[in-house]
């Protein structure tokens, strides 16, 4: 590796070997999403100076964008005060974070008298982001 | 309770019934802080419209700000695509959210060449803000 890699040491993994990682627009200050990495992950991303995540579910290396395009350039990488969570400054390409063709994945709002709401559009359908080319 | 519960059944609760939750500055969009919540603490949370978190080494719940003064007041809560993640839209009272007194929990910047550099003013030494009255 061309980088030292000691500054890995200093994160706080937790017992699954992950760390809590927030996309944020480095530009608007969106949070576009939520993900984990595992020490791969965020090593990969300092390097590529792009996101890599570690999928829970599908348990693999995920680079955000593989499938849909979506990728996003890092600008900055932070840690919080206990080093258990990572926050990532990005540029997200094709403007959409979310697997739902929204901008960020955050786009339900809690209503006063309970229940949830939808505040955000759908800017390209996901059927055509993850069509097989 | 007064209000209608049934939304908090939306959310993905994980295997210990938590969920991550994301406090972000409802203004300029900053991320301040990451912790956790259970049932309780997003219910009081928005009953309240105070974060109220739920705090796994002190295996109780969290009025944020209970001991610094430093509550926050919740605007907006957003949950994600899956429902696993929350994000609270905050204005940070004392404008401090962490513990080592900075504005942010997310002070430390990756640099290039490896290491991590501390990037935000302390406001107030902790030692003041936790003083006992």
């Amino acid at each position: 590796m061309s980088e030292d890699s000691r500054w890995l040491n200093d994160v706080v993994w937790d017992e699954q070997g992950l760390v809590p990682a927030i996309a944020q627009d480095a530009d608007t200050g969106e949070v576009l999403m939520f993900a984990w990495m595992n020490r791969e992950a965020l090593a990969l991303t300092a390097e590529k100076r792009e996101a890599v995540y570690w999928s829970r579910s599908r348990r693999k290396l995920w680079h955000k964008g593989e499938e849909s395009g979506h990728t996003q350039r890092v600008r900055e990488i932070r840690m919080d005060c206990d080093g258990d969570v990572v926050l990532l400054k990005i540029e997200q390409v094709g403007g959409i974070a979310c697997h739902t063709g929204r901008r960020s994945c955050f786009f339900q709002r809690h209503l006063d008298g309970g229940g949830w709401e939808d505040v955000e559009p759908v800017l390209k359908d996901p059927a055509e982001i993850y069509a097989k080319k």
